[in-house]
């Protein structure tokens, strides 16, 4: 396949962008990028004629909750104890597998048709089967885990057995593990407080036997959170969590919002990335994360949309839009550059999950992940220098301007064209769902 | 005409929303809103059968800079003096007829695309007969006034003559404030600091000879402008303002960020109107408003979403989603919630402009300046509570789910059917005027 391209952004080491270009694809690789004056061969392959939009790497977003996509708008303007106590833990525990499969479908189709083309979700305690089987088939790259918890003093019910948990979760990794190329397992321990010690050692264990999953949980997200830890424990919660081997290099944690020096030590030392989720921190009154500071201690920082009910979207472009502009109030307006955000976007969210070699730019040898934008939508192309494209996908595009997005070499989504879903079954099947789910609660 | 919609969020008194709904419309004006069931009489008229999507008031946006536009991504992660001295001012200052005619044009598609049916708009120094001209002819209702300077330390030949720039708006005010019934005068002294005082105070006397205008200003962006008035005249900002004459209660101070507690009072005792613009605001690193406190204290709040290069966007939903998110960290996520966020961006932002008894809300006898929204999206549209349709709204929707905008009883828009302008033209010449403008800098 060739595609091409107004303009490649490469997100490569050089940060190059290639003006009139190509790039081909050999099965789902990417085996060439340059300028179209120095295309040479045949063209006899499959070509997609794209030379108005603008091709840059497919997005990766390091937190997402999918099983939640469906209690968008049920969970608005609350504190975060009332948020979880009250409606997601018990919506979350209400989910039997045709909900768990519409409220899947939902988010994969949005994510998709938003130019997200990774994901690291987190599942719920039950009927993970249904995540993984959902990601497979929806052609999206992803690791994903069920959520794991066994304490809940919140909402005591939506809880399973230490052994349970870890059983389970033993047996799901070694079914889904990679069983589909695009899928790994991501073990997921929801937060300290939602799980014992016995359990988070165990689990950091069992991660060992299963080379190239990661490890993703939630830390430092909200100051209660962290002084019930303390409480608990008598150390701070990423001391804690380093205490029961969790972190490492493939080791994800959601928010990160309130970290003292020594912690941002811990991180940096055992090489664990940090998932910036904008929206959901100013949405749930949880802070605001000092981004450029761990930036500058050399912390890998990647971005999410977290859940819908606390976004309430599940757009790339929103939430690096917001990353940018949260930041220059309290580091000034040159801080969090367009180009820095996109990277955060793509490029650093793949090294976040081990698949740097994999995907995140536009290389020969990475994976064909991509989508088109059409940045010329209003006046927003208007300004064609480097600094001018980065700031037009970081500060002013929006999911309805991608007209393409491919997945290993494959086109998953194109505008007006091709969808993942029928949506109107998607729809009707997401309303039939939520109407049956207050009932079990 | 009656148009038949799923839900009319009427922002009247009560917080109604009609559900199953209808509203009647003779010629510009609404006159019935109530359940179709209860809906008599012939059917005669023009229907427009929306009963899929959900009808709000149109947006009011009480600070635009539709002259700049044509800058969207060229003045991106700047310096606030910089980006003035480097960016807006030069390029204000090469403005022609013409880029200014595809500059204005611009921010007018966007816009109305984007649910805006009122704007407050700043000219630039010259050739505001062009914005008028505009306006009148898109069908947008609103104010705007010739950016008046006659002080300018920091592009000094972007500036005119004291006398020059009242009489220019004198006539200005004289030819355009209602020549057509939606478009009135917006007198703009620019901010502080490149106004005389003598220029500010004749500005203010002026505007008493013209009934129904609005004054239009910055004020207290920036800590350095602030301690630039303070040196200057020995006065706060607002105090200082105040001492022109030129707050009341048809007065809108786009910013006010860095307000001490007597400037507040002083806002609130004039019956003053503050502009909020949170991308604007956060972009430009300029800081965040207290805007629950200044709700808290009375004072009038609407939104804007001030010029394409410090946003870089036109769109009120992204300026209220951003407006209920930022302020959550520091008031506590039940702060601004969606309804409260819904209403600055409608009926709080005719208040302002002193426009509530005409528009704003879905009211019977109020003009016919409403949108139809698809909340059905993705899931956007599940929970049908009240506070899940505001929600929805203000947290999850984006220009795209617009489908139709009503100004003054006409559908001056409806997606991928009627556009305001021809969309290839608009960027055809936006690009030949673009390219045009660095020649004149």
């Amino acid at each position: 396949m060739i595609v091409f391209a107004k303009n490649v952004v490469t997100l490569d080491a050089s940060r190059k962008i290639i003006r009139d270009a190509y790039i081909k694809v050999s099965g789902n690789v990417i085996t060439e990028t340059g300028e179209r004056k120095n295309l040479t061969g045949q063209l006899e392959d499959e070509i997609v004629d794209a030379s108005s939009l603008t091709l840059i790497p497919g997005f990766v977003q390091t937190h997402i909750h999918l099983c939640q996509t469906l209690f968008r708008g049920m969970a608005d303007d609350l504190e975060l104890l009332d948020w979880l106590q009250l409606r997601i833990f018990p919506y979350e525990n209400a989910h039997n597998r045709d909900s768990l499969k519409a409220s899947v479908r939902l988010g994969l189709n949005e994510l998709i048709k938003g130019g997200t083309t990774t994901i690291l979700d987190m599942g719920t305690l039950r009927n993970q089967d249904v995540v993984f089987e959902e990601l497979i088939s929806s052609g999206m790259r992803a690791f994903a885990g069920k959520c794991m918890m066994d304490s809940n003093s919140l909402f005591p019910s939506f809880r399973n057995d230490t052994k349970a948990e870890l059983e389970e979760t033993y047996r799901l990794a070694k079914e889904f593990h990679f069983k589909n190329e695009r899928v790994g397992y991501g073990f997921a321990p929801r937060f300290a407080l939602s799980c014992t010690y016995e359990l988070l050692c165990e689990t950091a264990e069992m991660k060992k036997d299963f080379p190239g999953t990661v490890m993703h949980t939630h830390a430092s997200e909200n100051k209660g959170e962290i002084e019930a830890v303390r409480k608990l424990y008598g150390k701070e919660n990423i001391d804690f969590l380093d205490s029961t081997g969790l972190l490492g290099d493939s080791c994800v944690l959601a928010h990160c919002i309130h970290l003292n020096d020594d912690e941002i030590k811990i991180i940096r030392k055992r090489d664990t990335a940090i998932s910036h989720c904008p929206s959901s921190n100013l949405k749930l009154g949880s802070g605001i994360a000092n981004i450029p500071k761990y930036l500058k201690e050399g912390i890998k920082v990647s971005i999410g949309a977290d859940g819908a009910p606390c976004n309430n979207n599940l757009s790339a472009l929103t939430e690096a839009r917001l990353a940018a502009l949260l930041q220059k109030p309290f580091h000034g307006p040159t801080s969090m550059d367009a180009f820095t955000v996109l990277k955060l976007a793509t490029l650093d969210g793949a090294r976040a999950l081990g698949l740097d070699s994999v995907t995140g730019s536009i290389e020969p040898g990475k994976k064909a992940d991509f989508i088109l934008i059409d940045i010329n939508n209003y006046n927003k192309g208007l300004n064609e220098s480097d600094e001018g494209i980065c700031s037009n996908i970081v500060y002013a595009a929006s999911d309805s301007d991608i007209a393409y997005t491919f997945i290993d070499g494959k086109c998953v989504y194109q505008k007006g064209v091709k969808e993942v879903y029928d949506q109107e079954e998607l729809l009707a099947d997401a309303k039939n769902q939520k109407n049956k789910l207050p009932g079990r609660v």
